[in-house]
């Protein structure tokens, strides 16, 4: 990837390919010489952190080969997200700095990186059954280089769990707060909070929980301000824009 | 409605009546003499109050009759739930005792009798948009006989104007809570009340509310113990059933 | 948690503790002592009754560590709802007096205690595929101290069946009405009751019940007055407000 | 419309057309000519009855124009639904024996004929909100020749309401229940009738109801045997076929 | 269940029994007694058919005391709906008369009595796979005494197999439509019969199928005349109704 | 527009531009230059008709503005969707030759060119009321130079309505199938023909058509092979794909 | 199937026949022969193709007889779409040229055809898990007698691997785009194509995308013009619907 | 409210107050007392800009009396959203220095300060008919102090629009993609952007947008790392924390 607009412009311009060599060149080259160019970086986290494959819908192969090729390439860390225990086990067998973690089924080739920002993401969930999601979240933004506090099951039925943690509530850069059921949490937080907060509704629940729908919904019409929502059971994706979040300062 | 399946079948044994005599008597008789019988006195609300008229969907010609008929049978007051202001002003032609409020679109023929029990239903609200709501119930609760406490606009994005009420909130015994939006509201004062509490799901909101669909799975959904849900703007409901709870002591 | 606020400010008036160690205790207080005190005490049924446990997402281990804790800390019994016939087995391992009820999918550790009230909840049940939802909810109004009736399979079907136990409806404190696929049951026995009806709409049904969210709407909009309504198959919920509705007189 | 597959098929063995015209009338000929003949007179409701226009949608003129075809071809009775009060003044200016039923939205030219049947069409309401679609149902059986027997607001809340008419649901040929709200009655009256049940859910209702949605689910999961359900609101459709059933004796 | 109101009252009167043990009977009889009467006979299908145990949810063990039970009772055949291939093999073993159905998840005890009416029910499907919920309905149908017609695999993809079986659909009595994914074989039919049509959604489909919610929507739209439907797969339901107008003639 | 990326090459290699001016240039051309030309041609329909503007939430301001634009850059003829008759009267007075067609809500200023293609795309309805969009997708059809038939009112219920224009089927080639309510005409329509058919749900109904919800479902589950389906009332989308396939040939 | 309304009648007019017989051969046959005729050659794909069976819901046994019966009627290839595994294996047992395409879930007897039409048909996919639908498709239309070219992994998120591809894009005849999750490849490639476009929405994906609601709500809205949806994951019905319009040229 | 905890505790233990005196002020103060401080300042934008006032629900005199003491307690500015024109009107008559802004139904009080950050907030939309929706989001986000570029029209059927802003785009520090219909732009642009971004879907669109559900759910399933998603059409959710992440740095 290493031929770029300017590039061959100036060997357009020096002689060395027709215009229409350009011209084919050009269309072919990555949108990152014509400076859409961060396209790919930006996806691929590759701005001090490490790669991400999302392991759901492939096969332990795939994931494997993926990996090892990021390895080839220069990454220091992979990071796999919805990879059950059988495919980490396949895993661990051809890649040897693997670590799985199976409450939030995530699994680490190689080094999670020390914090490089000043700012603690807080992920804080309803009840215990979140955890799964919330250590999603809280590994994802590790691996992206954040400290992290947890603060479990302080769902709003037990105000005073919550209310004695108001300190870390009102230090933290970014919240994540993960609950599912009626999602009541996340209101409660954002009131007491003077930091964005982003809120996973979980799956966790029955009957008329509608698989999260219920959370989903509520978290949407939150009545405080500051709030905004990422997909049921997403702790990946609250935890990597805490990440973009708390990397700005 | 005095007779009874015991008279008629003592007339029958008595030989005052015949045999198909006593079988058409029972067929007419209300169900309460077969010990079915406080049907229709229970829906009546006769108990110590007074009449209820649904409004929606009748003329005011038809309530004003409804409420005239009643009258004649002895009640002494009558409540008319969602009847609007036009409708209000004409049914105030033909009835004398009658008063209207607006914000609750109730009105009531004759007076509120005094509380007839000690304990008080606590009356809360998410916001000021849910207070016709709580109107509504306000003032079915005290027509029933209930001392009421109001407590609106106390959502759970400033949840220091919740905690400062807390006494309010212990000392009920009953609390409506009545929200829209994300309903979160009903979780909280349940886990700081002792008591049931009915929550009322509200339509106040936009966009992902759906009329009150996010605070109904919401609050059905709650992770608090001892509450119960009635349907969305259903501020009468839950006085009713608060009533039908107050009154047990 | 012998501390409260009130012993905090003697000891500062005292000179025993500064006002800044003052002012730590008092965050980490539970908020029982600021008057937000009953918070605790009142989700954890702890008022005469035992602690529950939703099993549901738990361990067996997990289950088993949080029983013992409650034991030691005074509790005589538990009560452990959402348990599967395989979590028991492995809890009654390690728990000595425990007992299992495989229809209600509840486990009990200790006794029930007697009743401690005079007024009886009544459950009743459209059909006979709701007994569990219904045993749940037995079975827990009974932990709690209350006198339960059973009136199981009295759907609106064969309407003579229900009639048949007016006396048991008329006589009920609170009537717990538990039917799944169109839950015409809580219509019908609202309308012959005159106490407090908790509706539970239950996943019994098939195609267009859409795992419980007919009964759930039927019951919602309920034609009766004196009806709420809980999640689907929420048993639990429901016996749990109605134990509070039946202990205050 | 006297032709049909026979006659064309001897006049081609007659010599009198050829194959090719033989093959062209085919084509043109109502499918009644080839067995698939009654389309036309089971959809226009020629036998016995009157044709019926489904007045949404149409204006006025349209509405008169095809009354006035229909007359002129031969029927002696014209059945115009769902037209409002505005439309129906227009068309009674140009069309004689025309009478407005503005309950139901109901047009009728020409005279409703008196019934050919024995048997009769019960049309049960839950409330008095629902009447405007049990009169469309009841006069469109009325128009097709069938007896018709109202029985409104016998809402299962007040179960004695219904229990004091077990004669006419004993002895109906056919019912008609509408409901709104939880559609409770259906599963009742089917539970005590023992002919066939149509079920109208309606729109009658707010909140939770959405919009006749929750009595649609209750009607189709109704526990009784014997019922089957029509669109939200569509009296016609349901009273439409009550009288095929009718007529079949 | 011989006694009835009549020989209760004639024996109070002729001092048999007192008026409080007249008064117990009352409320113990069946209603049918006091005109509520065929409420049970109605639901048991007891007129000259068989009786019905729903199988879902019941043990193979239940499914044998009850089929037994009504055998001792004086039934002569029953009918088991929703049973599986296991449980019918154990109800085998407890049971001699007993035939099971696969494909139709029915088992029958005794036998399908000979048809004692003169119409038939029509039975179509729109593909193979709807055939499951079709043969429950055929047996059901037989069961109760319907001669039956099965026209299968007619779906509008292609019309000329359903028109060229235009004899059956116009001579059937009563037309149970059974189709999944867009339903529209039951406008289709409808169109061309003049008898009543009973349309059953299935779940057959995938994607926006929705389970059999775009055949439901799509089925209540029916834009022909004469059609009404049952809840997704409900072929007893549909035959059960059909049973009863094919009875009427 | 008339610079591009080979004029930019040629004029860097012929020196009168810098490496760094061509680089600028390059970013702000339009992407046409880069072979990603056609987007702007293709979105503005330019090849051979007319430019469309969509004039829902548009003022008639700026429907002429935006109209009287096109014109002086060249467009012989503007095609404008979704606008009313009061804001077709306000833009006929500021621009000339405007034509305005109440039933499609389309206004369309300068001529309709002839068809510049041989076949002939069929519009097909299912009942009246879809005339509106049917006329929406005619007038959008012919704009785009189609030879355009009309097929309306032949909805499934009068299936020999449908047979009789075989031909008309048989020889389109594409057909745009417009039906509310149950939406079966798609499924018919398309088994008789072997040319692709679009479908379009249209919101013609009411009760669970669910404002076109019930027509969408039914017409994405079709059972014939050949449909694929727009947006609820979606004429002109219809139309445009079916102008796009008619032009292939 | 040789015999014709056309022939039929000159045998009646030759008196070869009787005017009954011609009667009963007219309704027996194929209505291809009353210009009804395509019917079936439409459907059964026989223009120029194979056969297709629709393997879900029918044995491996089913599936082989069906094959074998078409193979045996002069069909040369036979496609099966929907086919597990396991059925493939029994039915490779029983017939000789059976090749299994895991990924696609497809099974063909027979070989595929060369292409038989100049275009290309694109088909694209969001991401490597909405693969097997894509092969779905691909295989489908190859077998149909189209060239096909596939674009997998080109979602919207890196936009430039989709951009570097704007030639296939631009140069195919029709393009299937499948994706899952938010389908916003949909909108883009339709805004870069100047082609008919059919979208493919797949049940890939978690939460709030509903088993692929998300995906179909977002293609139906799709703000490109040129653009039809089919059901979720219905890669076959995409395929034959472009192979339809890639075959028009 | 210049009592805090600290002087409550200190008065207490220099003997000014009692230990009861001060047990009740503790449970008056306001929770930032007791370190639960910041609710109130956090909630009201008091740190460095202005208050704001949901002006929906409220009337013109409501919310003029609150402004103007907001004013007296010395806000020097209020925001009031969700005021239409007639209110606005009644407003400025009360206030002197009110600004109305009509697209974007917001109402300023007061100035609006110059921003008082460095990073921008992008504010992007699909289309024109967004753009209410995003003037909400650019005026709150001015009022709380930040610099906003407006991209509007910038949907990605006309893929060239957008990404001839690529520049706009890559130098952001938070965007909010504010898009109906199939919200596509939202993935795009996230894929684009090394930023936060915060999507707010719109209800624009007809039919299956369903009130912007069909955009909702594309945000939320984004494909796209970095996105999070508010409420349909809340502008002013997404720029409040936009705010919030772009004063972070």
């Amino acid at each position: 990837m290493t031929n770029n607009v300017k590039i061959i412009l100036e060997n357009l311009k020096a002689g060395k390919i027709s215009v229409d060599d350009a011209l084919l060149e050009l269309k072919k080259a990555p949108f990152v010489d014509l400076d859409f160019a961060k396209i790919d970086t930006q996806r691929s986290l590759r701005q001090g952190a490490g790669e991400v494959i999302y392991g759901a819908g492939k096969t332990a192969k795939q994931i494997a080969n993926i990996a090892k090729a990021l390895l080839e390439n220069g990454e220091k860390s992979v990071l796999i997200t919805r990879i059950d225990k059988d495919k980490a086990s396949l895993v661990s067998l051809e890649i040897g700095s693997f670590k799985y973690y199976e409450d939030a089924q995530i699994g680490i080739v190689g080094d999670i990186k020390s914090p490089d920002t000043e700012g603690t993401i807080l992920i804080a969930t309803g009840g215990t059954s979140d955890i799964p999601v919330a250590e999603e979240a809280a590994l994802t933004a590790e691996f992206l280089g954040n400290r992290v506090a947890r603060l479990y099951d302080v769902g709003v039925a037990g105000l005073h769990r919550l209310l004695s943690h108001t300190d870390e509530i009102m230090s933290a850069s970014v919240i994540v707060v993960i609950a599912g059921m009626e999602g009541a949490l996340c209101s409660v937080i954002a009131g007491l909070a003077d930091c964005p907060v982003i809120a996973v509704p979980t799956s966790v629940g029955y009957g008329a929980s509608f698989d999260g729908l219920a959370a989903l919904l509520s978290m949407l019409n939150c009545c405080s301000s500051g709030v905004s929502v990422v997909n049921i059971d997403n702790g990946f994706g609250a935890a990597y824009q805490a990440s973009m979040i708390n990397h700005i300062g």
